[in-house]
Parts: structure tokens; C-alpha cells; sequence
């Protein structure tokens, strides 16, 4: 049969345009099932997620999935049309979120491309988008940049036009707070969040050892993976992947955020809203069997602009592999320590 | 104490009678809980499976569950009463999928012994049943032949009478469609979907490589059968098998069809609902560690009587282990090239 | 930045005093996902549980969560102010299920200190807690001791107050029931239920061997552990313990009781309800890779005073890992059969 390919292949650099915008496949109601899977697998147990009582007590209108949870399922969607023939992930940037997401919320994403810049070697490029999640009302949950290297289907194919866009450094402090109700601060329980410290409580240039480790095992990312509905094939085959780069699979790097910011309750039980990611960086890959430590500075605290129940800190959250992280391990000579495998700059909220 | 065993030893070759009906414990709800996991366990991502939104703007009261998550399910009741004792499990035939299934049903089954054969060296037989799966209302959901090698306790029991049943070759045409509502095709989103393909567009005798692969942890497939409630002790008992056939555990085939079918999105993400699986077989053995990649071939393409809303293709997806496909491996001589793992025959429905 | 730490380094043996409560943090509402994840992490297939109409056709308002999810969860709450920094969990008593716990109820925990003894090294000592898991309407759903060997944080810390409580040898029938809504006997269907046995059908002295074996994988328990929101570092961190006492993780030992108690089920399938744990020991740890087999003694069979729908067996089931249990392996001279890692008695409720 001479019928054309149905399967996708996945773009390549030079399939991208600049500013158009793609429709991604795959809405997904976020259920229950997945809030408990996300917990059971990144160890998270922030109060205002793991329990109606206390979300409903502080404001929400029932306890909202994860941010992060909501982040990988957006992320994943945009996979199949952005990443599948992606080199590396190379950062994220200008990430908002805007709404929380409930169960039986169902999240869809469309990505424009913002940016093309071809590599110097011809054989790939990087990839520009601004990615945004919406719920079942076509309101605009999530909002992010990311980007990305993805090879050239042909070396000699011409690039497309070249454009690098500009990108914050940071969320500034007035553009945080939108998916985070009035919090009823009285009604904040210290004890069952796990944690006396409150915004106030913590300073620019803390810094914080999470102390505990996590291994990772293939199943676990993997389940993590599909559950997020990220179908990048470094995840899953292992056919492939041990003739590839690496001789093994790649753990997804947002799964790897997400362990982070679970150790990280340990110190930041109170930090329960993620309200922005300003940047990240996945330093180093990360495999089975590694197991991940974290450490946290505060680099910034903020008030938010008319509100005096919840305060911003932004943080720097870095991961290592296989090395507590009782010394902050951060960076070494021209670059980062060798066990260094996300550096993560993030806007929490904390009850004032 | 001489009290008689409690414990359910399952049923040998000679204990069944042909005829009889054999009602099954463990009357499940299917939940929001079981379709997350089973989508993080197979990477299933059919839209309207995978969002309210969409398959409540086709026509479905609320996204349905997996068709394979509710024949695995119904299987799961079958194996404490027909196969606990099973050498192996020899093929299935005549499946219709009869109603939709939602979270909150609650399946519960019974099976028929509609065939018997002892094989000529009287170990063993051939159990034939003609399984039915049935909702909390007592409606037929699902019917469906599996036939299975069984021991017999002792080898020189009499054998029961011998009977082996005519199963069609396929289900017709008018057959299928009861489990699928009128689909609204207008508000099928293609894009959203994942693919621009209508049931129009594949004709006879096309292939599609799906071109991905998964690699199966025993976590996994150990998590799999236990939420399909299968109890066949050969999916979880190291210490046993370590000294059987294989050495080691053995994967439920079927969760090797589910990760077929999930696989088959990338080329048939429109075959939104399995109507009925013709016939299947588990050519050889998956284990732990092995990749499964998939391809498919287009046998039939049919209307369905009355139905202007959706068309019926029937497929051949075939499954191999630690082997790309796309050269659709299948026959070498007279049996099947050695990496193929999987040979499944099946009607699926997609819009016109 | 010299902030005091805000990471929560667990009590030490020398911080706990006699008379205290702990309030622990993350309250949790168990959710039809934690459900499922824990019947396909165990493979538990109770019929109440399992299935919306058994449950309401005998009495209860819907399907209870399994008793030991309600146990594990609250369980879990109590490890980052008791057992953070235990060297062993050595035992529980008095534990009653005073309250069905459905999907959507909250749990929180406190735990009283009702008894301190430092061990005669001064290097640890014995910290026994009375835990009480309440639900959202704060009513008390379940209550247990607990005893654990602590870790001194200075062997010359001078040694709390030493009180060892009196602790029953086993709950009494009269206090039995609590949780279990009146059965309807006639609408219990045992065919479905998966036993004909009722009760009535099992006498003191009476063993049964569970027969299957199911092993568990180092990402399997791990989910587990964290489903439980259980922040023991044993569990989690191979980097540390690859340098530990064991040299590898060590399983979560109420997961132990899980596996042992849905392996049960053949033999025990209609004991429904665990009414009260009078006693619990992990005789030896249980790894990744280890097949748990495990059989019973019925120890004693109690009309439930008033009830004429339920009767109580006291039961003692016995887990033993890459060992089958035909032979109902225990003791071996001074102490327990090398392969027995759990020692359980407790009180089930049978339909009459």
C-alpha cells in the first residue's frame, strides 16, 4: 500500500514557524485517580492538596491538584508536537499559573512558537514556545516558555527565520497570586500544614537542607510519565535508549522537579502554592537507581499588591544525585557540581 | 485440626462439565482510581477516554473507561474459577463490547463451559468459555470465548465428555456499535484528537508501523493484574517460577493487548472504541525487561447497518518484543517470526 | 545566614515526655485513587470493598476503604513526630476500627506518649504511643499502640521519666463491632463473596495456608509507603541505606500486613471487616525481590454480644518471605522460623 504515513513523526527544527501556534491532542480530566497516583509517586503531602478539610478551611473551593501535577499534564500534551525529536529540554521561563485546577477540571494546551534559533552545526535548533493550559471554561489556567533543541529532519534543509525572544528574568511580585483564593490565615492550621514558619518567617539568603533522599525506580518514572501523558520515547524504551546517548532511559525532568519540591515540604511545609517558575534547568540527566537530594535558598521575599494574607518568596531550589546536600552543592569552576541536576527559580506563596 | 481446606485449590480439567455456568466473586466498581492507573500503566491516551469534555461533545454520557480496562477486569473474576491451574492461556474469540462503562459501575461476570478437550497425552485439556461481563443494572456489558490449557489433577481421571465449539471467524458488521452512542461527528475534534484520519481514509490492506516502544517493569505488570483483580499466580510469584518454565514471571497477555492498543494511537488515534475482538493470540511469552513495539495492518473496512456516524475497521495489530516494526514482522515459515509476541484481530470504530 | 533550621530533624528518644500529645500534620482525605492504588499495589479483592453494591446490599453506606489503608494512613502521619529517627518498629496493640472510613472522609492523627524506657546502652530507648486517627467530623475512627525503639540524639541525655503501659493481650469481643454496620445476612452473597464459609464454619485450631506467593519490587513499595504519606527515610533513600545496617531499603512493615492480609483471602474471603489488631510484630524485615507467603490460625471464635449478624474470629496470621507455608512455619527454638518476618493476631468479622 502506498497510502501516506498516519503515524507521527513529530516536527522537526525546520518544520517549526515562527508565531504559529499549534492545538495539542489529548484533554485530560484531571480526577482524583491522578491526584492520588501524583502523591503516591513524588511523595508530595502539602496540606492544602492532600486534604479537602483544610483547603476548604483556607479558602479553595475543595483541595486543588498539585501545580506541578497540572504543569506535567500540560506539558505532556505538548510533547507529540514540540519535543519528539527533541535533542534536550533546555529551560523553562515566565511560567504563571492563573487558576487552581480541581478534580474533574480538564486541562487542554496550545503552544505558540516564539522563538527559532538554528545550531552553529546545522543538525538541530532550538525551539522557542510560550505553552498555555486551559480548563473546560477556555480559561487560561497555566502559562509558560520553554525551550528546546530539536534535531533537523535534513542538515540541509534552510532554517526557518531566526529570532531569540526576549524573556524575564523573573515574575515580577504584583503578577503572583491569581490561582490562590484569599487565604482565611486564621484559619490556617501551623500544626496540620507541618510547619511553624510562616512568609515573614524566612530571608533572603536562607538557605535550607531538605535532608532526606529518594530513589527512583524505571517503573516509577515511567508510571509518573504516562500519567502525565508525556509520550517523549527517552522515557520509555529501553530497546532504543541503550544504543542511545546514555545506554539507558531518561527520567523525565519534570518528574524530577516534582521530587524536589516534595523533599522540599521538609523546611517549606507552608510554601503551598507554586505561583510562578521564573527559570529552570535540567543540569544533568537523571536515571534509575540515582537518588535525589534538594536544597533550597530564598532569594527574594515579596508582599503581593493588595494582599496581606499570603506573602511570595522566590526560590532556588537545586536537586543532586547520589550526594546529600548538607553543603549546598551548587557550582564548580565554570559550572555546575557534578551531582547538581535542576536548578529551579520559583515564586512560592506562604500564609502571612 | 481435620477440618476440610478452605483454601480455593481451582478448578483441574476434570473438574469442569460442559454446560455449566460458573458465577464469579469479586463484584468490582470501577473507578476514577482504575482508569488513572491504567492509563499511567499503559500510556493509553484516546480522547475520549481521556477527557469528559470530549466524550460528553460526541455523545457519551461522561468519558467512558477503556474497553480493554473493562475486558481485563471482567477477565480478572474469570481466572480464581477457570484458570488458576491454567498451562496457558490459548486464545479468545467473539468479544463484543456491549455497553459503555463508566467510573462507578460495578462489574461483575460469569462463565459458560461451552467446550472440553483432553489433550492426547491426558496431563491436560482444553477449557472453552464463553465469559460474560455484566454491569450493576445486570446488563450484558461484554461476551466474549477465551479458551485455555488446564492440568488435571490427576492423568488418569476420566475425561469429560468432549466438545469443541464452531466460533466465527469474526463478528459482523451488524453486530457492532452498541456500546458506542450516536457520535455527534461534527463536534468530533480531529485536532484534539490527535489525528486528521477518518474511518474513510484507511482502506484494506494498509500497514501502520506505530513506530514507538515501551519497555514493561515488573512493578508494572504486577500493578496491572492486581488492578484487573487477576490472581494467576504466574504474574507474581518469583520464588515459584523462578524454578518453571520460564524462570521467572510471566506478563498477563492481556495487558500486552493494552499496550498494543496504546501504542496503535500513533496511526489510529481516531479508533476511539473497540467494538469487538475477533480473535487474539499470545504467540509467545513477555517478560520484564522487554520492549514492546506494534504495528498494524487494515483487514476490512465496513458501514455499520443503520449508522452514518461512525464506520468499523478491522484490525490485525500485531506486537513483538526488543523489535522495531517497521518491516510488520509476522509469518517466518510456518509459525510466527520469533519476536512477535502478539497476533489480535479486532473491529474498531472511528468517525466518518 | 545562621536562621535557625527550619528543617524538622524528628524527635529523639530524650525529646519525647510521658503524658504528651503530638498533633500530626497532613490531614488526608482518602480519595476513590488511593483506593485503587492500594487494591493493585496489595491485591486485595474483599468483596465490601471491592464493589459499591456488595457493600450497600449488606449495610454499609457505600464501599468502606479497607481497614489497613485507614490504618497505614494514619500510621503515616504519626512517623515524622515518632518514628523519624526509630531503629526499629517493634510492635502494636489495642488497635480498634471504631468508624467505616469512605472515600472522601479526611483523616487526621495525634498520638499520646503513654510510656518511655531507655535501653541499658543509652544509646536509645522505648517510646510507646497511644495514636488516634480521627475523621472530618472529628469523630474517632481508629486508635492503637504503638511501641518503637528511638535513637538518642546524646547518649548522656538524661532519660525521660520510664513507664511501661499495660497493654491488653487482646481486644475483648464486647469491644468488637464498632465499625461494621449491622450486616444483612440474607443479601450476603457468598458466591460473589468468593467462600462459602461462614463463621460458624471455622474453629479454634483450625489452619489454613494462603498458598499464593507475591513478591514485591523495590518500586512497588515505595509507592506504596508514600500512598500512605509515610516519610520513613528506610523506605526511600538506597544511597544512605546502601550504607546502612541492611545495606538496601527495608519495606514499610504495615505493607508486609497488607500482602499477608490479601493473600488471606483464599481461605479467609469472607472475613470482611478487621475489628481490632491485638498484636503485631515484624519478626524480621522483608526486602524488594522477597515472595511473602503467609497462613493463619483461627485462635478463637467470639459471638459479638447483641449482634446476631457478625461473629469475631481471632486470628493469627503469619507471613514468611521465599518460603511457602504449607507447613505453617513459627516458632524454632527460642524464636521464630528464620524465614517468619510477620506475627499477627487480631479480630476479623465473619457474616454468621
Amino acid at each position: 500500500m502506498s497510502a501516506p504515513s498516519k503515524t507521527a513523526a513529530g516536527r522537526f527544527f525546520e518544520d517549526f514557524r515562527l508565531g504559529e501556534t499549534l492545538r495539542h491532542a489529548t484533554p485530560h480530566t484531571v480526577s482524583a485517580g491522578d491526584v492520588s497516583l501524583y502523591s503516591a509517586l513524588t511523595g508530595t503531602r502539602f496540606a492544602a492538596q492532600s486534604a479537602e478539610t483544610f483547603a476548604r478551611a483556607i479558602g479553595y473551593r475543595t483541595a486543588p491538584i498539585d501545580d506541578l501535577l497540572a504543569f506535567h499534564v500540560v506539558f505532556g500534551k505538548t510533547v507529540p508536537d514540540v519535543s519528539l525529536n527533541a535533542v534536550a529540554n533546555l529551560g523553562y521561563a515566565a511560567c504563571r499559573f492563573l487558576e487552581p485546577i480541581y478534580p474533574g477540571d480538564t486541562l487542554s494546551a496550545t503552544s505558540q512558537v516564539i522563538g527559532l534559533k538554528e545550531n552553529s552545526n546545522r543538525q538541530s535548533g532550538v525551539v522557542y514556545v510560550r505553552s498555555q493550559g486551559f480548563d473546560q471554561h477556555g480559561r487560561l489556567a497555566l502559562d509558560y516558555v520553554r525551550w528546546v533543541m530539536v534535531r533537523k529532519r535534513d542538515a540541509a534543509a534552510p532554517a526557518p527565520q531566526m529570532h531569540v525572544p526576549d524573556l524575564p528574568a523573573a515574575i515580577a511580585p504584583a503578577e503572583l497570586g491569581a490561582a490562590c483564593p484569599k487565604i482565611d490565615a486564621a484559619a490556617y492550621d501551623f500544626a496540620l500544614a507541618g510547619s511553624p514558619y510562616r512568609w515573614g518567617d524566612y530571608a533572603p539568603g536562607e538557605r535550607i537542607d531538605h535532608v532526606d533522599g529518594v530513589t527512583v525506580e524505571e517503573a516509577e518514572h515511567q508510571i509518573a510519565a504516562r500519567l502525565y501523558q508525556n509520550t517523549a520515547k527517552v522515557h520509555f524504551n529501553l530497546f532504543s535508549e541503550s544504543q542511545g546517548r546514555f545506554g539507558r532511559r531518561l527520567i523525565y525532568g519534570g518528574h524530577v522537579i516534582s521530587l524536589a519540591r516534595a523533599l522540599s515540604f521538609n523546611g517549606l511545609a507552608n510554601a503551598f502554592h507554586i505561583a510562578a517558575i521564573n527559570g529552570g534547568r535540567h543540569v544533568a540527566p537523571l536515571f534509575a537507581g540515582d537518588t535525589v537530594f534538594a536544597w533550597s535558598e530564598v532569594i527574594e521575599s515579596a508582599e503581593l499588591p493588595g494582599r496581606a494574607d499570603v506573602g511570595a518568596l522566590r526560590l532556588r531550589t537545586v536537586a543532586a544525585k547520589n550526594r546529600p546536600c548538607g553543603d549546598f552543592p551548587l557550582r564548580q569552576g565554570e559550572g555546575y557540581e557534578p551531582s547538581v541536576v535542576l536548578d529551579l527559580d520559583y515564586w512560592a506563596l506562604l500564609p502571612r
